[in-house]
C-alpha cells in the first residue's frame, strides 16, 4: 500500500486542526463590553492568545516530525494505517483542551486540572508519535532504507526524554497552571531550535 | 478521468469530518459551574467523548477502506464519482448524528430516537459503501487488475453482514443508547483488528 | 505554472465547503424541547435538511465540473488563477444563504428575501463558472488539447441555460421559497443525471 | 526534504482558512429580527460582508504569491519550513481580526482598535512572507534555478514598499476604521491587477 495517501489525509487533520484553533479566539460581543474599551476586553482574553499559540506551535513541529517520519517510510501497511490514526486522534483534539486551558487558565482551582488535562493530551501525542515510529521500524520492508540500530536506539532515548518531560507538566500542572503553559511554550522553542542545529549539521 | 483528484478530494473530505467532531466536545463556561468541580462538570459530559470517539473510529476505518478500495481504480467515471459523492454525503454527516446522540445520550425516552438515528447514519454510511464497490466492480476497465468472480463475492457477502449488524443496532437503540453506541465501538474495534488480522496474513 | 496545486487548493476549499454545512444541523438543546419529543423538535428542523441536501448535491456537481474542466487545462496562467478564486468565493459562501434559506423556509414574508438571496448565490457561481471557462478557453496554450470552436460554442450555450434557470429562480423565489428550493433539487438532479448520461455516451 | 508536501499542507491551512471566513456571516436569528424585515437585518450586517470579501482577497492573494514562490523552490530545509509555518500562523489567525472589524467597524471609539489589530494582522502576514523569501533564497541549493542579485534586490523593494504601506494603515487605523478597511481593499485589488499585468508581460 503507498503512504502517500495517508501521508495527504494526515496534512489534511494536521492543517485542519492547527485552523480549527482560531475559531476559540472569541471576539467579545459589543453589547458585553459592559463600559470597558475593548483593548481591556481583548486584553482579559490574554489566556486564549497565550493557549493558540503554544497549540499552533506543537502542532506544527509535530507536522515537521511526521513529515520528517514519513520521509523514510516506502510503504505503510494496515498496522501503520491505524498508529497513523491514532496519532491524528491525539492531534485533532488538541483544540479541546487548547479551549478548556485558554478558559480556566487563571481560575483558581479548576486552573491545575486544565492544565493537567491540557498535559495530560501533549503526553498522549507523545506516545501516539512513539507507536507510529515503533510500527514504521519494526519492518525493513516499510522503509526506503533499514535504519540501523544505533538510530532506532537514539530516537527511542529521545522519545523518553520528551515523554519523561510530559509527565513532569502534568505534576507541575498542582503547582501552577500558567507555569506550566510557560513550560509547554519552552518545549515547544527547544523542539524548534533543536530540529534547525539538527537540520544545520 | 484519473481518480487521484477523487481520491485527493475524498481525502479533504474525510479530514474535515473527522476532525470537526472536536467542535461538539463543549468546555462548560466558567460562570455556569454552579458550584461544581472542573472535573464534575467535565466527568458529567462523558456521553460527548464516547461518541466522539466511537465515530472517530468509524470514520477513519472507512478512510482506511476506502483508501484499499481505491488502490484497486484506475479510472474513475461519472457514475463511480457520483457513487463517491453519495458515500461522502454520509461521512460528512456523522458530525450531526454524533453530536445529537451525545447531547441525548443519558435522556430517558429520547436516547432511543437518538441511538436510531445514529445507527441509521451508520447503515446509510454502509449502504453507500456497498454502492461504491458496485459502481467500481461493474466494469473491469475503470480496475488494474480485474476483481473474479469470487473475491467479488465474497467481499459481498462481507458487506451484507455489515449491513445486517448496522439493522440490528437501529433495532437495539430501543432496548438502550448506551448498549447500541458500545455495540458500534465493538463494531469498530472488531473491524480495525479484523484488518490487521487479513493485513498479517 | 503548474495547475496541479491550483486543483489542490480548489479541492481544499470544496472539500471544507461542502462539510462545514453540517455545523448548521443544528441539535435542539435538551432543556429547551418544552414538552416535545426529539422527533418532533427534529421533524420541526425539516428545512435545513433539506437545505443542506440541495447545497451539498449543488457543491458536489460543481466539483464535478471543476474536475473534468481541469482535466482539458496543461498550465493555469494568474488570469486563470484568479477567474479560479472566484469561483472559490462564490462555492465557500454557501453555507450562509444555505443557513439564511434553512432558518427562513418557513417564515411568511422574509421567506423570500432569503430564497432570493440562495438563488442570486447559485447564479453567482454559474456565471463564475462561465468565467472560468472563458478565462481557460481564451488561450489555446493553456489547454492540453485545443478546444474547436462548436464546443465552445456548445458549452456557451449550456451555460447560458443554466445561468437563465438560475436567474428565473430569483424570480420565483418572490412566489414561494419552498417551491424555489424544489426546483434547486430538480436542477442538481437534473445535471447529475445528465452527466451520467454524457458519461454513458 | 521534498517541498511538496509543506505545498500540500500549506494548501489546505491556506484552504481552509479562508473557508472558515464564512462561518462569520452571521444569519440574524427569526425570533430577534424584533419587527425588522431581514433585508434590513441583513443589511444591517454589511461590515461583516465588507471584511469577508477583503479578508477573502488577501488570503487568496497570498495563496497565488505563495504558490509562485514555492515554484522556486526544490527542496524545503527545516529552515524554510518553519518560516513557513510562521507565514501560516499569520494567515489562519485572519479570520479572528476579521470577525473582530466585523463587529466594531462601526463602533465610535472602539472601531479603531479593531482596525489597528486587523491592519496589525495583515503587517504580520507582510513580514512572514518577507521571512519565507529571506529563508528560501538564503541558500541556491534549494532553488531550481538560482536568483540573480538584481531580482532578490527587486523583490526586496517590493516587500519593503508593502510593508509601509501596511504600517501606514496601522496609522490610518486611527483615522477612520471604515477608509482603513477601504485601504486594504484598494490594496488587494491593487496586487490583483499588478499581478495580472505582470503575468500579461
Amino acid at each position: 500500500m503507498d503512504s502517500k495517501r495517508a501521508e495527504a489525509f494526515s496534512d489534511g487533520v494536521f492543517a485542519i486542526a492547527i485552523t480549527l484553533l482560531v475559531l476559540d479566539l472569541a471576539v467579545p460581543a459589543r453589547d458585553r463590553l459592559a463600559g470597558r474599551s475593548l483593548i481591556r476586553a481583548l486584553g482579559a482574553e490574554w489566556p486564549s492568545y497565550f493557549a493558540y499559540l503554544v497549540s499552533f506551535a506543537v502542532i506544527g513541529i509535530i507536522w515537521v516530525n511526521h513529515h520528517g517520519l514519513c520521509g523514510l517510510v516506502k510503504r505503510a501497511d494496515r498496522l501503520v494505517l491505524f498508529a497513523n490514526l491514532f496519532l491524528l486522534l491525539t492531534v485533532s483534539v488538541i483544540p479541546f483542551p487548547t479551549r478548556l486551558l485558554a478558559e480556566y487558565l487563571t481560575a483558581s482551582g479548576d486552573s491545575h486540572v486544565a492544565a493537567a488535562i491540557y498535559s495530560a493530551g501533549m503526553l498522549a501525542m507523545s506516545i501516539a508519535f512513539s507507536l507510529l515510529f515503533l510500527a514504521i521500524s519494526r519492518d525493513a520492508r516499510l522503509l526506503h532504507v533499514p535504519l540501523d540500530r544505533a538510530t532506532i536506539q537514539r530516537t527511542w532515548r529521545r522519545f523518553s526524554v520528551g515523554g519523561v518531560f510530559y509527565l513532569i507538566t502534568i505534576g507541575l500542572s498542582f503547582v501552577s497552571a500558567v507555569l506550566t503553559l510557560v513550560v509547554h511554550a519552552l518545549l515547544a522553542a527547544y523542539y524548534c531550535f533543536d530540529q534547525l542545529a539538527s537540520a544545520r549539521s
